[in-house]
């Protein structure tokens, strides 16, 4: 069982429709394999207001206390973008490239991926134990099962670091995964078109010049299992 | 000799000076490997007014008309993002993920990546040859060398297609590629400590299915040579 994505106005997908993904359930899947975020920010005011996007590790709980469930994101509580993040709404995108579509002509050349657009007022987290989870949330995202096998954090830690969570009420996913989409004079001439599938790949683990253990099991177990790719 | 890049306020990098990357052919390298960008746009005005990220395909020519050459980026005629993109000043961050920095506690996980961000007022790209030039490079981008083994775009494809142009002036990047910065306590704890390197790689052209030809030599180029790596 799915359930519709419900888009407001501003997560509806105007343009390529097409591309649209109606389905909840296929974007908590990509929420679960994507690794990166990245948070857009309004910065300044008035005619010299501009955003400012920047890449940043996620995680999410669709139990969280969020309206559709909760999106998570740290930083420093001395970040300059933290304060603005919570001032007005944010939009975090969490896009993964799959493919570059090599068509028959220029105009048709387009990329296979998939892209989750989440709207929304950021809400600082202050509850010691959801941010705790938060944090553990976005560990995990990187490395599965890694948050448990650390000790706890310091509470020097903790206050140094801000957490907030977004809503995924409001959130829109797009994908495109499929061949060239040619003009029928291009392809009765005959001429190539294809994909070249794009994955992200994880190499074996580094050890740290300063450790001497072998890498633990989630380390090796993520590095052997990571290959995001989905579709063409 | 390299250039050091000179961000103003809005891009100095706030944060984390130790990752910043005050060397502006580092950038132009960065640029040259990379293949998504991040686009952020405002929306809305007043206290509605919150920011748009959207995935796009780019390219960059250094010697373009814009103060510190020009990137470009492309979008249908009838896109709503792009007449909010020309009123105001607009972000786009390009972001490439080289690695997952497995610490020995949650607090110092981090994450080797290289991003650019550049912030500016877009402009309209009207000239003709221009134009061409922009969208060529944006396909090039995807696959070098490919535009020249393309028919010429029709006038009507080129009337569908908006160019837009961002002066790469304002621009800072940030890069972190090492190991894991741990506390002292933690590293004497003997615990492990590591790097999972994450590439981007290509796999091999997956033919139309109503094409009939071998790929041509820069497709299969492309998919050989893609692994976009750098650092840990």
């Amino acid at each position: 069982m799915s359930t519709t994505l419900s888009p407001t106005p501003r997560t509806r997908v105007s343009r390529g429709k097409n591309r649209a993904v109606p389905d909840r359930e296929r974007l908590h899947t990509f929420l679960g394999e994507a690794l990166i975020a990245h948070l857009g920010v309004t910065v300044g005011s008035g005619e010299d207001a501009h955003p400012v996007v920047l890449p940043t590790a996620y995680g999410f709980d669709l139990d969280g206390p969020d309206a559709g469930g909760s999106l998570y994101l740290h930083g420093s509580v001395a970040a300059g973008w933290l304060a603005r993040a919570l001032e007005r709404d944010v939009c975090v995108t969490i896009t993964e490239l799959d493919g570059l579509v090599a068509a028959r002509s220029g105009f048709h050349h387009s990329m296979n991926y998939r892209s989750a657009v989440v709207i929304g007022r950021a809400r600082l987290v202050e509850d010691p134990e959801e941010r705790e989870r938060a944090l553990a949330l976005v560990v995990d995202q990187m490395i599965p099962g890694r948050w448990e096998t650390l000790r706890p954090a310091t509470r020097k830690e903790l206050a140094a670091t801000a957490v907030l969570a977004l809503p995924l009420a409001e959130a829109s996913m797009k994908a495109r995964a499929e061949g060239p989409v040619d003009d029928p004079d291009d392809i009765e001439a005959g001429t190539w078109a294809g994909v070249i599938p794009i994955h992200r790949v994880a190499g074996a683990p580094v050890t740290a010049e300063d450790a001497t253990e072998p890498a633990p099991e989630d380390v090796v177990r993520r590095a052997a299992g990571l290959n995001l790719r989905q579709g063409m």
